[in-house]
């Protein structure tokens, strides 16, 4: 055990382009999302290892005595490719959580515990572990990769494995490359114990924050990129991400030499974007750089529309954006969800704060926050906002 | 002169898909619309050549004795495919109209001296010709070729140049196969005196009826086609179609990785609906029919706000028509202008009925009328409605 207090966060995830046609093949970019979870873990001297969840109203305890004979059989930091699919029965048959369960505080638990007794292993120590999101749970937004970077970030910092960036001078720190690539990889566990089979994405963005491009498994972070403002708009209108990409599926099934050319459209969405993002972080951003941004924005959502994943929530929020000027599509998987709004750097306070209003008066909630902000970093208390800070020290 | 008063009509024209994408090469359906303009021809012993032409306020009357000097070094019935350049240029002398005049009235009147002189050349006879239409002018539903048609079939009948196919016991009859084909070449004419360069889709579909494909100047009738009930609206929003055409090709050029897949998948529409419109009247409609005829409109209203030719006015038509399950997408040129809106067999009365009510309520002009119906015919007096012949006979 190397610290008394690690305070760690890592952002969350959007489709900036490409839902659905990635599905196909067609290139997508992922963005970090400036709404982020917050980790402080403690070490203690209680013999117990604890998390306390707030906004899963989740709190519990464990005797490291009861926990250390469930590493019976493990090798220490095995593997890092593949899930230890006994250790994760073990858990499940010690936590008394049903193979077939798959809520969300049930996921949470099952990762904690998981990723704490595969990172430190023969070294088990009393830890309390608190987490905050300003993360909407299942609403597409990446919470649980962002979830699962922090635990892995500090636990493996706790354990020694990776360094503790934070120099006493500064607020926030990031890990180096190699440190950054074992976070990740642990976090992906996480996500495999959750998900199932995820695609690697989120935890990519919430690890490596910016703006990432995914293409048939391969995700390469793209290496310059501006921050860009934007509205998070959740319309809450419940969706099945499974039902919608069997329809676009059935959709393409059904009318091929219609639906195919429009995923190639997408996929030069995709590229197009990226090509001006980074000339909006080599050069600079100009009005024509937001104008192209803009113009992307308005063609994907209509091509969205096209393979039937809109909604009339989703029209709603494009249409009373656009009313200021302002262009907004859905991310993730449609049919309701969330979508983005693109802020210009000289959009008013006034504009944003009507446009706020509005969307809140048809019942969405709204935020006003970032793309393309860091991912994981190490915080002193002093980076942490007091309300942030004053929910992760209450336990 | 074969005959003392002869009665034609010919139907107007709305594209159903493919507006902008057929300027580049790709598959468009132009398609009869039911709304239709009706004239009456009668043969005279005032030595006059008289047209009446209420819809735009127009009645006018000449001495064929004034017009036969028009006449001296021309070639009777000439070469049908090139406009006589020396004769249009003698009637706009002879009648005021200048060279760079292009309005409704004057081009009417040029058009129809035209037609006129040439189809009865060397037999000028007393006529007076009185015109009604069910056809708004200017909102890209082919009323001028609807006029050029009737013209062109009126004249071309009473000169004694093709049949009066009309027997006593019919109310409605249509020319043979050869005289339609004089009619469309006439009629061509007089769009090419009206329009100076037209693509000859509106007075083909204004003579053969039905559908037509269209590809890169080549015009195919398809043989089997239903006629389906539609919603004709017209948002009333002025337009520029020349400002939209480039506008369109502005896009591809900024964008052409993203925008050719677009007019790909607009071609495919066409040919995907050509292909279900066959099997309809092949097989009989179904259900699924109506479904897919439904998806391709939807998917073709997205790619035309893809291309930048949407509207305001146009979202709402959709939006109110889709309230009541109801599918609609512009036609023509876009930016306001008309759109279709596609009735299925079981559509109640009612509903059509609230849907025509709420859109008269948003401003717009809104018709219930077909789509697919016969080309230009002669008719007795019986088959037309009594407010036409009211207005056709007070001349």
């Amino acid at each position: 055990m190397q610290t008394r207090e690690l305070l760690v966060s890592a952002p969350g995830k959007v489709i900036l382009h490409g839902e659905h046609s990635v599905v196909h093949g067609k290139v997508a970019l992922a963005v970090s999302l400036n709404l982020r979870t917050y980790l402080r873990l403690q070490s203690t001297a209680s013999g117990e290892v604890r998390i306390n969840l707030p906004n899963i109203d989740t709190f519990l305890a464990w005797e490291i005595t009861a926990l250390q004979p469930l590493l019976a059989g493990c090798e220490e930091q095995g593997d890092l490719k593949e899930l230890d699919a006994d250790l994760l029965k073990r858990l499940r048959v010690f936590t008394g959580i049903l193979d077939d369960s798959t809520d969300t505080r049930s996921m949470a638990v099952l990762a904690f515990l998981y990723m704490y007794l595969t990172v430190f292993a023969e070294a088990l120590s009393s830890i309390t572990v608190s987490v905050w999101s300003e993360l909407p749970t299942g609403a597409g937004l990446g919470s649980s990769a962002a979830y699962n970077v922090c635990l892995s970030a500090a636990l493996l910092s706790a354990r020694g494995t990776i360094s503790s960036p934070l120099t006493p001078q500064q607020e926030s720190a990031r890990w180096c490359k190699e440190e950054t690539e074992l976070i990740n990889r642990w976090a992906f566990m996480g996500e495999k114990i959750i998900h199932g089979n995820p695609s690697g994405v989120d935890n990519a963005v919430g690890t490596w924050g910016g703006f990432l491009r995914y293409q048939a498994g391969n995700i390469t972070p793209l290496s310059w990129v501006p921050i860009l403002r934007i509205l998070l708009t959740n319309t809450k209108v419940p969706r099945s991400t499974k039902v919608l990409v069997s329809g676009v599926k059935d959709k393409i099934n059904k009318f091929p030499s219609v639906m195919k050319p429009v995923l190639e459209s997408v996929s030069a969405v995709s590229c197009t974007c990226e090509q001006t993002l980074t000339e909006m972080a080599t050069h600079g951003p100009s009005a024509e750089h937001y104008n192209i941004l803009e113009e992307l924005i308005d063609i994907n959502q209509h091509h969205l529309n096209v393979m039937g994943v809109g909604h009339s929530s989703l029209d709603t929020l494009c249409r009373v954006t656009l009313a200021r000027g302002l262009h907004s599509k859905l991310t993730g998987a449609g049919g309701g969800g969330c979508g983005i709004t693109l802020l210009r750097p000289e959009t008013d306070a006034s504009v944003i704060q009507s446009t706020f209003e509005e969307l809140k008066s048809c019942g969405f909630d709204c935020w006003e926050t970032s793309i393309g902000a860091p991912g994981v970093q190490q915080h002193s208390s002093a980076a942490l906002g007091q309300d942030i800070l004053k929910i992760l020290n209450s336990y």
